[in-house]
């Protein structure tokens, strides 16, 4: 029986989602609780996606294969018993064996949280930017990356991507009492792209690029020409979306 | 001169606003950083009122008697440079030399956050109650405690305190996307009184008492016959009010 399985993670405390040889990674706790539970040494995960060292999610998704006579409900409690407090299993759902949790993934929502006030709370769930902020300038910014584009000056250089083309459905930035949200969906994303997407409309907000400048930087296909990579402790991983 | 101090403090790491001989706390924290910022081993500082240990603080006030010639904007800036993460200076206001950060507060505020789904996200800074609650009760039974009353039944009971009249002017419970938040209003709180309020209110939640109850209690004037009081973590002060 396949499973997909919904979780959320503060990312602080592990080295991206993926597992490493020589760090520990949300993939390997997750696994090692399963095979510890289910006394499956062999058993594997497969998720939607990677996130990076530091990046949290609010929802991420894996697959996993199962014993038919599983109970879900039992496994959900007892994994979330065994698992640090930094790893949440939200919820289990049966699909079919065809069901792929990354390939069949249509849709991904990221959130970047910026605070522009100073709080003692939410240690690493955010990053603080003292400088005033132009709002409007950086939706409008935004609104140019939406729809089909090639966003190689927004990939880490060493990628091993040969298909920049992604197309982003939404670019936003929602003012908050705190600071600010950006919110931004696409089909697929590439290697450090929401990092630098935000780091480059934040130079727009300091006034230190033209809102019109995000067409020229598309258009260069060249990593040099985008801002800065902004910290992983912003951003969050929020909805993996499957066709129903 | 006299100022007022606007601070906020995440207060996980600390037994407390108050001092203490053998622990560390709120106040000696910025009292060591502003007698070593200006250099006055003398140098006190008072506080509108204690928070527990794990109490956190989005708004407490405290007063500070400095030279007249200090620079207000360079000493907020410096003082965050050297106090930890989790204790924020927000503003610094002169006033006059007969204004008390204790004895002038008309009017105090807390939170109290409670998540009824889990999440990796603001850990210690709310509190996690698994079983559903009735909010329509507790907002009954919250009403009952609205104006003067003696609240000996919410108080800490080896209490110094021997007068227990407070006069609340909020107490509500309002539904959030994660769970539910408290707001409570008094001219003064005794100690322990909210997280016990809170506590019993839970009970009314859960139906283990009748929002009616809460009446009943009040009247007994007895520690014992109140529900039990909640953690610390989940308790924020919000806002000291003086007069105009």
């Amino acid at each position: 029986m396949r499973l997909f399985v919904y979780i959320s993670y503060k990312g602080t405390n592990y080295h991206g989602w993926q597992f490493q040889n020589n760090a520990i990674s949300i993939q390997q706790e997750i696994t090692e609780s399963l095979q510890l539970l289910l006394k499956n040494k062999s058993l594997s995960i497969i998720g939607s996606g990677r996130t990076d060292a530091g990046v949290h999610a609010k929802q991420q998704v894996f697959h996993v294969d199962v014993a038919d006579n599983i109970e879900i409900e039992s496994l959900l409690f007892r994994l979330n018993g065994i698992l640090p407090n930094d790893i949440i299993i939200n919820s289990i759902m049966p699909v079919s064996d065809k069901q792929h949790a990354r390939f069949d993934a249509i849709k991904r929502s990221y959130e970047y949280h910026l605070r522009t006030k100073k709080t003692p709370f939410g240690e690493n769930e955010y990053y603080y930017h003292r400088n005033p902020l132009d709002y409007d300038a950086m939706n409008i910014a935004a609104s140019y990356l939406i729809g089909e584009h090639d966003f190689q000056s927004f990939s880490k250089v060493k990628t091993e991507a040969n298909n920049f083309i992604c197309t982003i459905t939404r670019a936003e930035w929602v003012e908050s009492k705190e600071g600010a949200i950006f919110y931004v969906s696409a089909n697929r994303f590439l290697r450090s792209m929401v990092r630098t997407i935000v780091g480059t409309l934040l130079d727009v907000g300091e006034g230190k690029l033209k809102a019109e400048d995000i067409k020229k930087i598309i258009a260069q296909k060249d990593r040099k020409v985008a801002g800065r990579s902004v910290p992983a402790k912003g951003l969050y991983l929020c909805e993996v979306k499957y066709p129903k």
